[in-house]
């Protein structure tokens, strides 16, 4: 196939894998939902490479599926009908930390672990962090706009990046690497092509802001009686301790599930409606700052566990994170990543469970999430391939002006739900913007948008 | 003329200008550099009269020049060519604060004054804030991503928009409002529209976020040797005390121009170098914790004024403020708005003065910013039309990496110059994007682009 003999020349032969038994790997998802084949699977190493790759595939109308980790959760970045994967995990070279700045320029392949260790190596922290840190890449990140625990603090994705190189459709390169802080000399490309899921560009290098370490951390447990209770303390613990990072939610039934699967013991005497797991970071010990905070509001907190020891913290936040790994010993869950605003947060909670056993009777959901973020993860098992439930949930979502796709994206997945949150008109402007950048429509279609 | 009595259909005939006695204010901006004519000053009080108007003039093919408080200091607001002024100073409704999510929807002619007002009220603030917050309106901020003051902490205008309602060039209203921290449901419209100076859409309201208010506030004045001891002050204080939120740098001839025209007391015994003005905000008292970090810094700071009561931290502020009224005693400053990174600052403020002599032989050059973004407002007194010193500066900024415009934007003063910092691909890209949003090119022609 004369295709792949010309992306061998762009990259060499024995980076054009065609094997199917090699490339397998790529054209699965890690949740196995999303399986497909690959035409081949293309491994540049620079953003020279990239662009005569693209190049190659715009001539030949090839499309092209992007891929990082492969850690995506939406199916955005594995093929389904034989496209070219273009792996990016080559481009794993990480620049010097600038410590004057406090910023880095990083491949689009190197993982959230190798960025870490490079700015903690430096005296730096990276703002994002999420569980999949040793596989997910920065591209992948860039692309999906990821989110994570500490976004209430740092931002998402976009907020860490301050410019792109990234490689057009037609093999045209862009590149603004700066990193300047104020720089308002056009249209924010970096931040329109954050996000877009791979369907604009691909991205190879990014300059990202780093933050502060800090040496102190406090973790706090609150124990509340409704979620309107945990959205109300997070409202107020945001106003009044700026060295606030993370404030997660989860409710009853999820702690009591990952106390008997894992053994834990509960952490307080009584059983309550739902708790508030918070962290702050400061150079200075946040903990009195926290406890103050935490004394205002009063009788709201019905319990409480404080702890500043790494261990100690880690039991507290085992709590919280322990709920994928404890809902999967029921089955296989259906997940929903949805984004509410405060104010409809606790109305929802209450809701989903009816709406869910509607769509599904007889199965069980359990929720939790970033309540700093307004991101409830819905978790539905027993509820098969999870079609009606997906059209109940959103739709409720969506009646609350919330988001269906809070971190994950759209991806193939949820494609044919993306009227709910946005308008022919928008769809329109996102198709226009898509045929500007990409006329020929190869870069990841059928992704966010219908394929051309 | 139809159009006109079309466009009076949409909004009154009253709110169809076209008096030259009257549209004449519309046609010149503040600083009196650009100055035009305008075929009409149409004033709509709602999105659906904005998408009124648009459509009129599109099937009209006529130009566009959306215009906020006129505050622009880059030509980007005002008719040159007899273009219709569409004013956005009547869309000025704004919303109540929702105090869960901390946010506030505002219409694009709400002043920055009136906005932070509404803020305060509910026990919030604004996280950007400008010396022409009673003019400045946020759809004029949001236009051109204003920065401000207090950039190193919040951000820019583009970080507290959290959703906008815009009409595209055909009249066709686009509208997120929702102020979802987290939504992945597509391409991020609102950064885009955001700073781009009117040309992809007309921005009619925006949902904002707010930030909280700080009891205590500290100002430290700090003497130093050289620019780069400034920046490496700077960047230290940013890594170890969270509650800053400026770092100001001006000179010794700067300050001595200040002390001379308004009769100010000198800060210090002695003269020096370079000054970094830094001020800090926190719910307790930062003024241990900057004293400690300032501390740390040792024999880098050469002497030190910290002011915690507020007509005290006012008269430190004074300092840098004055500057821009002090210069313009000397006569009309012809001024450039440059950032660098900062390894790249020093370097830059030693060599400018020399390369405007060179440029402009007898003219007198004053630097001073927020040092904290890297951004620098230079100005040159006795430049004439500054064409030479433009052409010089901007270079100097382009070779060292750097952005010919920080925070005031391209418009139509610096488009000759965009070049410098953006690639024939880049510059391409921007005019992709312009022609699937505004394929008959009405929307602020010539801003940022070539016209069609």
């Amino acid at each position: 196939m004369d295709l792949i003999r010309r992306l061998g020349a762009v990259v060499g032969p024995e980076h054009v894998l065609t094997d199917p038994a090699v490339t397998v790997s790529y054209a699965v998802d890690w949740t196995g939902r999303f399986r497909g084949s690959a035409a081949a699977v293309v491994r540049p190493r620079s953003t020279e490479e990239v662009a005569g790759v693209l190049a190659v595939c715009n001539e030949a109308e090839a499309a092209v599926v992007p891929q990082g980790g492969n850690t995506g959760l939406v199916g955005g970045g594995v093929p389904l009908a034989g496209e070219i994967v273009l792996s990016l995990r080559r481009l794993d070279e990480i620049g010097p930390v600038d410590t004057l700045a406090g910023q880095v320029t990083a491949g689009a392949g190197v993982t959230l672990a190798g960025l870490q260790a490079r700015a903690a190596a430096a005296g730096w922290a990276f703002g994002v962090d999420l569980a999949a840190r040793d596989s997910a890449t920065v591209g992948g990140m860039v692309a999906t706009n990821a989110g994570g625990n500490r976004m209430m603090r740092y931002g998402p994705m976009r907020a860490q990046v301050l410019g792109v190189e990234a490689v057009l459709a037609d093999g045209r390169v862009v590149s603004h690497l700066g990193g300047l802080a104020k720089d308002n000399t056009g249209y924010d490309l970096a931040g329109l092509v954050t996000g877009s899921e791979g369907t604009l560009a691909v991205v190879t290098r990014v300059r990202l802001r780093l933050v502060p370490r800090f040496e102190h951390r406090v973790v706090a447990l609150l124990a509340v009686g409704s979620v309107a209770t945990a959205v109300e303390a997070t409202t107020s613990l945001r106003r009044e301790v700026p060295s606030l990072e993370a404030a997660e939610l989860f409710l009853a039934e999820g702690l009591a599930l990952v106390c008997r699967v894992f053994g834990l013991p509960r952490p307080f005497a009584a059983e309550h409606a739902a708790y508030l797991l918070v962290e702050c970071a400061d150079h200075r010990d946040p903990e009195p700052e926290l406890a103050r905070a935490v004394g205002r509001l009063g009788p709201l907190v019905l319990d409480a566990a404080v702890a500043t020891e790494p261990a100690r913290r880690a039991a507290l936040w085992r709590y919280r994170e322990a709920h994928t790994e404890a809902i999967a010993t029921l089955g296989v869950a259906h997940k929903l990543d949805v984004a509410l605003a405060p104010g409809s947060l606790p109305a929802f909670v209450a809701e989903v469970p009816a709406v869910v056993a509607r769509a599904a009777p007889g199965a069980t959901t359990f929720l939790f999430g970033h309540v700093g973020d307004g991101n409830v993860h819905v978790n539905v098992v027993g509820a098969g391939d999870g079609d009606e439930v997906d059209a109940a949930v959103l739709g409720l979502v969506a009646d609350m002006g919330g988001s269906i796709s809070a971190e994950h994206g759209i991806g193939r997945a949820k494609r044919r739900w993306l009227h709910l949150n946005r308008s022919p008109v928008e769809i329109d402007v996102f198709a226009a913007i898509k045929r500007a950048l990409d006329p020929r429509g190869i870069l990841n279609p059928g992704v966010l948008l219908p394929p051309r």
